[in-house]
């Protein structure tokens, strides 16, 4: 049992943890950089690398090595890495691996076995300088490395591509699938390896029933149980609280998965991920409880389990920079070209099949959580994790900007990265439909040409044809001569103006938009993203009401931006 | 840390848990009892009392009660209580106590200051019999038990109201702010109640002390973290992820309210509740957010810690009918009358009086809290223990059919009540408005009128008035001589129907309504109930797609109903 004082401790961690690692998530975001770096860095700062090298004593009371306090957090990790795969597993989409076939197949085999062998001569040929475990024999630890490299990380691939609006092409499709078939295959191995290692207990089976326990496992998981959740999900949904029964349903099969692959001796999370494959296949799945147990997960469970990975491991003195960069050339070199290789003979343009090897190259959160098991294990040591934390955070914030420069693709700009707090007028003095040109054109931004050209021009143009599109929105527009970057300003009218729109309301809302005189794309795509924002009758009610810039951007981000990712 | 064998374990124990407590909850929820009851009862099954006594070893190994499994359960435990009591304070609505002014607070003093004398002199003049803990003090013990009788069950209540359409009515917010009253005061008592208990530890404060700063912070929470909270809520959703970004701040800030709290020397809850109700006041939390806490908290974390107390204690051996019976009396008796008599001071019609203190008698998961937390600290023995629970759930279920007497008021029943498996036809065969109708009624299990009569009256009064009433609806109805209570039959038309629809949009959807002749006023309901569960497009193009009764119950329970509730 817990005492009084072990929950006041055990609070103050999990709140340190958490608040930390997702103040540093967010901040680490907005650099353009994935979340799981901020969170990882939350677990630096709080564990020996920072904050035990300066107050050993306020983290041996906070984060103690054994007693308690240290069972509850070990508890608590399990859980939410258990969760954290059941997510992972509930994003990986089996239909688009089959739609894609043939090509991902190769492409798969490719991207896996290459880097695989590379892994595995690599660590059977210099095993005392890869970083082995003490415990480790030295094939198993060669198997794992191999494992290691050879991974893709979905979830930061899919981000990738969407941020590059790529997920649905053909391209993206591919890129996907071959991820999907990476995973599966990935944790299929990994999880034989771990369960090749001597654990405290002896192994409850022999290697050989081990391994066919595990195929067995996976093969009645993404079939019989894929095709019983299915048949039972919209009973379930009938018949059960809703939508919380779902909810109770999915944990309750996670948990139980997990401790029959824990039981066969391969580790709980490839259970629970193998679950989530088979939950999250089912169209009768709905948004809501996909949605409410990817983000109670993602913000709550994974930033906990990232900031305590910190806790474990000294990053400045496990850092062995040669290792690093071993790691981090084999990882990349075997990745990308085997992948770009069999994508070219599945007969893609050059430059979309090393955009192939690229996004596949980037390893994620996967990596870091295999990284994790085989360090708790003993199969690595400190060195060799941070070598692969290192090249898993590498490889995936390499992977957008080589994809973007490969396909000379730009990317995606949201229209409010142009709408700043002094071009945003929550209050239109303006009567007419001049007078709000001009009042925006006033607070546009537009360097290096004078406000009043800016203005009459928009009102020309606006003679000609005006810009009201109905539902109350109004877009005036005008390419200009000089001006350096698309601007736009936005107002609400609260009297309403008269901007001719086709249904005869009043617009409320009026966004000037000014191109440059060159740029023939921008005014459209600013257009489309406008008009699409504002197309739910929901949020322009609720953007008619909003008195600050931090208000319009809040309900923007609210309510216009799509579940998930 | 936790060795393979304690991960398979946990993971089993909480799968177990997790399982048969929603699975029961499930089922006595469809007995109109309260799931909280059936959670319970697989915490009983699965415990001491029956799984226990049958099969020790079993129970001994997956619920161990000391070693490294105990401290991973009470952390789990810990943060699941945590948490649940941060929704509770979520729920509780600040401005509805204000809006009800002097009487709730009148009501409320009274229904909180007699039941409070009554077991403060019950357990001060009969204080072995009442189960008192081996190291409580006799006045820290009656203090317990005065507070434990005087509190009343904020969701429990609200629930009841809603299902008796009740919430929204003047009587029903004088109950909700009454409770609210309750609430506070109840948990600001227990909180200082439990600060008395002698702990393992020297007590951080001298009680003086204690007392003071409880009062301090419960004061700063409702006021100035309150302001800061819902000042900085538009802050957060606009520049954080959504909606996962406002999901951690949440959680960060229930965690070290939490510890702080415990810091304080009263209760991790404590803390944990008054920073839901600082939460929760806020208008700029979405609902999305909302409901993503309530969810995961009420069908993963309460069904857990639920579940987990009937682990601690033996129902069987611990029950004593007299102790039972004496707790059951006096909170009934202690809390209905003053209250009621409150009411009718305050100017309430009697019956309406005595349907108030029904309301607010109804202790339900709160009171079980309670006594968990005063047994853990050892206040009370398993005798009180389950003279609580039992006090609990009565008192709980008696509240609704009660409140239903006293007002002679129906329970609100949904259309979908009288929709059966054999009243639902997924493809009309029918091309015609006519043979609609006279699909639907053979199917309508009308009974002891003759089938085709309904049809041709039904058809007779469709011929005056067509009710096609657009967007692809009709509601054909009549009422009918001998018919003993409404039906509803429910096709689905391919094809698309001519039912003279205003906006001239063929039907695809057609209700039956037949209502007896002399029942004049569900005909209404069911239209209104009707048409308003099929206002949402998305709902309207679901149930166009569903091919089995199973199916149309899915669609309507997971997109038609409110969150929450």
């Amino acid at each position: 049992m817990l005492s009084a004082n072990d929950i006041l401790h055990l609070l103050l961690a999990l709140g340190l943890l958490l608040g930390c690692g997702r103040a540093l998530g967010e901040l680490v975001r907005r650099l353009g950089q994935p979340p799981v770096l901020g969170e990882l860095l939350a677990g630096i700062v709080l564990g020996p690398t920072v904050l035990g090298h300066l107050a050993p004593d306020v983290t041996a009371a906070l984060f103690p090595p054994t007693g308690p306090i240290a069972s509850a957090m070990g508890g608590i990790s399990t859980i939410a890495i258990v969760l954290f795969l059941l997510v992972a597993g509930m994003e990986v989409d089996l239909s688009t691996m089959f739609r894609q076939g043939r090509n991902a197949l190769g492409v798969g085999i490719a991207s896996v076995f290459v880097p695989f062998v590379l892994g595995l001569g690599l660590a059977l040929l210099l095993p005392g300088d890869l970083g082995r475990g003490a415990h480790a024999e030295p094939l198993t630890f060669a198997l794992f490395v191999a494992t290691a490299l050879s991974i893709s990380a979905l979830p930061m691939i899919a981000r990738t591509l969407m941020d590059l609006n790529l997920y649905r092409s053909d391209l993206g499709m591919l890129i996907v699938a071959t991820a999907i078939f990476n995973d599966l295959v990935g944790w299929v191995v990994f999880a034989l390896v771990i369960s090749l290692m001597p654990g405290t207990e002896t192994h409850r089976f022999p290697i050989g029933m081990t391994v066919l326990l595990t195929l067995a496992f996976a093969a009645v998981m993404l079939t019989v149980v894929r095709w019983i959740i299915h048949r039972i999900l919209p009973w379930l949904q009938a018949h059960l609280s809703w939508p919380g029964g779902v909810l109770g349903f999915a944990l309750t099969g996670t948990l139980f998965s997990a401790a029959l692959t824990e039981w066969i001796g391969v580790h709980a999370i490839f259970g629970a991920f193998l679950f989530g494959v088979a939950l999250g296949d089912s169209q009768h799945l709905r948004e809501r409880t996909r949605s409410t147990i990817e983000q109670f997960v993602s913000f709550v469970f994974a930033p906990l389990f990232f900031a305590a990975i910190g806790l474990r491991v000294n990053f400045v003195q496990d850092c062995d920079w040669l290792l690093v960069g071993v790691v981090l050339v084999v990882s990349c070199v075997g990745k990308i070209f085997p992948s770009a290789f069999a994508a070219r003979k599945a007969g893609m343009p050059l430059r979309q099949a090393y955009a192939v090897g690229a996004g596949l190259n980037s390893r994620g959160v996967m990596e870091i959580i295999l990284g994790v098991l085989a360090l708790q294990v003993g199969l690595i040591d400190g060195r060799m994790f941070v070598a692969l934390v290192v090249m898993a955070l590498v490889t995936s914030a390499m992977a957008g900007p080589l994809i973007q420069k490969l396909l000379r693709r730009e990317k995606a700009r949201r229209f409010t990265d142009f709408v700043g707090a002094r071009s945003f007028i929550a209050e239109l003095k303006a009567l007419t439909r001049e007078d709000a040109i001009r009042e925006l054109a006033a607070v546009s931004g537009a360097e290096g040409v004078p406000l009043e050209k800016i203005a009459e021009q928009v009102i020309e143009r606006e003679k000609v044809t005006a810009t009201g599109i109905g539902r109350g929105i109004a877009l005036p527009h005008a390419r200009i001569e000089g001006l350096k970057a698309p601007q736009v300003a936005l107002g609400i009218s609260r009297a309403g103006l008269d901007f001719d729109s086709p249904d005869g309301e009043p617009t409320r809302l009026v966004a000037l938009v000014l191109t440059p005189a060159e740029d023939m794309n921008s005014a459209l795509e600013l257009y489309r993203q406008i008009v699409g924002a504002f197309n739910d009758g929901a949020v322009r009610e609720a953007v008619l009401k909003v008195k600050t810039y931090t208000e319009l951007l809040a309900v923007l981000a609210s309510l216009s931006r799509p579940a998930g990712h």
